[in-house]
């Protein structure tokens, strides 16, 4: 009889290993707390790997007071992941059809079949990580590997699909073997992807043909994976009832991306039509105004950010300390009526979530003035902070923001003020609709 | 911190516990194998008791040949049993209803509290039961019991509801007790029945007034308990949506009723208005027409007794020689149509699922010929075999079925034929509607 303990937590830590990448959750040595819908989970972090083969110590589940209570299983997670990930999207989403069946589904089905991951790679890429012992092997198999596979799989590319091609070669290909082959200790990941790298430039030079989707995989911040446990489109069932995984394609953060070129911090804009806009000041009542902003129930309830005062300024003087976002008080013909946060997307979260461009910025915004909403002053606001940050940064070719799908009112305000809703995306604790106004 | 691993087999045991309970299956000590579901399960029962704290060592998912491929933990087996108990309800039985939750919907909710069991006892019985560590501790605790508690309860029963006195106070009270210390080795199980019986017999004799109560628990083949794993009326979120374990009255076996007296086999009824009946005749035919009939699709459809000719004389030999059940082949004006199997409910697994009179007969019923079905055929076959039942046994007083919820057109045939529809019972793979044809 094989270790089903071993096997048991290899499938609860493929599902949290998926939770993570799927929300675009950042990861760190160390204790690792989350909370997975209905279900508080701790592990230890073991082992961080830059292609997201996480490695985890034992997962449990929490209780209130923080203290493990039992062992995080397979079925439970699934069941945790499933509750989140449907509670996130919207009724209507094909995740909530009740003939799309759970995550749940596919536990019930994989164990008798001793499945392990809901996608499962091919079988020869699970043959060769589990073959390979030492770094000089690992380097071998990844010459032969980009040689006699990569190379004519991507020249025999039909130049269709780039998403389809990174999933299927790259993320779920050489990138998941060389993350198995870290997380086991056998190499360091690092040496492998900068070898990786450099074979990949050398086909781009010798073949111009692929050179678009091979610039793709080493320049992009982002890269295709797919997804199996979070996003709205998922489906455990088929259309006849039997139980399979629908994946759903998401972006992860690119482990052959160079560091992007420095960018300078958020620019102030210049608002026009009765606008104006100011930087948050430290002292003079602005920190108070923000915090009473944040403590209206209409703001909370979005924002979830009804901190205390010194919290506030805590946060703020963090802020305007650092170069990722630019807390600003909005007013309309004199008086001060929104909070609103500028920010560079290369310094934030949504990083992780979009392909975007070193220059892109994006904007939370929280009208405090709970009698000056509606009317289309938030359209109009929107509109012209975009057209302004547009103008401010002339190398910055769209601004974004992710407003809760749930939150339609902010996602129409954002549609109405000329952002294109262009993605779905998954992050701790909400799905955002990515709402983009390119430059025109 | 505590055993995770011990609290983990806890868990998952008191679920199998519940399940084997719930579904009336038969325990014995060795392997036990059992499909829930989509799930196939194997443990090994090490400690069988007769108030149904059975113990189980290791509890495992097998693969497709029956090997262990993971540990069938809680929120596994939750989903399980889930998945089957809806399957086997019908569709718009409240455990369908999407707003009605499920079993996994409390584990999630259970585990960070420490929960175990869907249903927990008094916590009161959970320290008596953890507290007591040897025999002559069990019987001091048991005379205190009764004396203390047990007595002033029945003494202050309103002599309503029958089925929650016997629930509160009996099989989730001194019998849950009494199977904890039989399964933790404590003391002997039967010798605490023993003992709770002659202070029962004793309380009848002193207080006449409780006679009804106590005579009940004392005589009656089966007892209420709470089921919360099976049962198409079971609900795991209130109506705010909130979890909370909303359970449902079933019979279990009664520990402390004697052996019920001897009763003879099936008697032979006489069919009336064209109909005949004679036994089964291993010789001549009748095995052969058995097993074709079993083999045509409306029959195998409900019965799922396609057998081989040699498993099928096999079968009706031994059914025979026995005093459980007789095969029986019906005729129509000189043409045989039917198979029959009559009977002693005493001796089926029906006797475990509701409180039976020893003289209660039953009946499964095949129309074999296809060109038989309809007109009203199978009701007047029924009635009369009813009726022919209880006039060949004069001190039987019911004649019973238990056709699948699912078969509509089998219970509504009952149903024509005079049968009432008495509950809904679990059984190892189907929900049966319990069909009672009373003597009037």
């Amino acid at each position: 009889m094989t270790d089903l303990v071993g096997q048991a937590h290899q499938r609860a830590s493929a599902l949290l290993r998926r939770w993570v990448a799927e929300t675009h959750t950042p990861v760190a040595e160390g204790s690792l707390r989350l909370t997975i819908g209905p279900l508080r989970v701790g592990t230890e972090v073991v082992y961080v790997s830059p292609t997201g083969a996480h490695g985890f110590g034992p997962i449990h589940v929490l209780d209130g007071g923080g203290e493990p209570v039992a062992v995080a299983d397979a079925g439970l997670l699934a069941a945790a992941c499933s509750a989140e990930a449907r509670a996130r999207a919207l009724p209507d989403a094909p995740i909530n059809a009740p003939e799309s069946g759970t995550l749940v589904d596919w536990v019930l089905d994989a164990l008798p079949r001793g499945g392990v991951d809901p996608l499962g790679w091919p079988d020869d890429l699970v043959a060769v990580a589990r073959s390979i012992s030492d770094a000089a092997e690992a380097q071998r198999w990844l010459t032969a590997h980009v040689e006699s596979r990569l190379l004519p799989a991507v020249l025999g590319w039909d130049s269709g699909d780039l998403a389809a091609a990174t999933a299927t070669l790259l993320t779920r290909g050489v990138l998941a073997v060389i993350g198995v082959l870290g997380r086991c200790g056998v190499v360091h990941e690092s040496q492998l992807l900068d070898e990786l790298a450099a074979r990949l430039r050398g086909i781009a030079e010798t073949h111009p043909a692929v050179q678009r989707l091979v610039q793709h995989w080493l320049g992009s911040p982002t890269v295709t994976d797919l997804a199996a446990v979070n996003g709205s489109e998922l489906r455990y069932r088929s259309e006849s009832g039997s139980v399979a995984v629908r994946a759903v394609p998401f972006e992860v953060a690119n482990p052959l991306a160079p560091d992007a070129p420095d960018v300078p911090g958020v620019p102030l804009p210049e608002l026009t039509e009765g606008w104006s806009l100011r930087p948050v000041r430290l002292a003079g009542g602005d920190v108070e105004l923000v915090h009473r902003w944040m403590s209206t129930e209409h703001v909370a309830v979005n924002w979830n950010q009804a901190w205390p005062l010194a919290r506030w300024r805590d946060e703020l003087a963090g802020q305007l300390a650092g170069r990722h976002s630019l807390p600003c008080v909005v007013g309309l013909d004199g008086r001060d009526v929104a909070y609103l946060e500028l920010y560079r997307v290369r310094r934030d979260k949504l990083a992780r979530c979009y392909p975007y461009d070193a220059h892109d910025l994006g904007v939370h915004i929280a009208i405090g003035e709970a009698d000056a909403i509606g009317r289309g002053v938030g359209t109009a606001l929107l509109r012209a902070v975009a057209q302004g940050l547009l103008a401010a940064d002339p190398q910055c070719r769209r601004v974004v923001a992710e407003p809760n799908v749930h939150n339609g009112a902010s996602v129409g305000a954002f549609a109405k003020a000329g952002f294109r809703r262009d993605r779905e995306v998954g992050l701790p604790g909400k799905n955002s609709a990515l709402m983009v106004f390119d430059r025109r």
